[in-house]
């Protein structure tokens, strides 16, 4: 692995994880009215087309931080459906 | 500008856009206490670091995504500060 994609890594880890205060607040409250149901939709579609971008450039640290993402967006968004009413 | 690019640009659309909602909330309420000053520090650095990598690869569709990305999360950053007290 070259120094190039360390840096793709380091910088998914930052981006990725910068959710998980997110996702970890919706599940130990089981309150998620506050959030935006269109913001994590848009967000969630954009990191599934920059997975699409990764694989067809094969670029594995955009593909690894990408699915990362989308793994606790998509989270964040089914909470939102389900703590809905 | 070949479509993977623009399949690039799109997913930047969709990912840096996702960020707006919250930058006019912020600007139109004046009001910052829900949120969090690491998740957003977190995410400048992360998105700043994507910056480099698009830079060192010479990829314009990571670049000019994650420039506006950081535009707003920077900005949104500032809003916190300002309106910490």
């Amino acid at each position: 692995m070259n120094s190039v994609t360390i840096l793709g890594l380091i910088a998914g880890i930052f981006t990725s994880f910068s959710l998980l205060p997110q996702l970890i607040k919706a599940l130990r409250t089981k309150h998620t009215r506050d959030l935006s149901l269109s913001m994590f939709s848009i967000l969630a579609t954009g990191i599934f087309l920059w997975i699409l971008y990764g694989i067809i450039l094969h670029d594995i640290a955009i593909i690894i931080a990408n699915a990362v993402s989308f793994f606790f967006t998509f989270t964040i968004l089914m909470l939102i459906l389900k703590y809905k009413n």
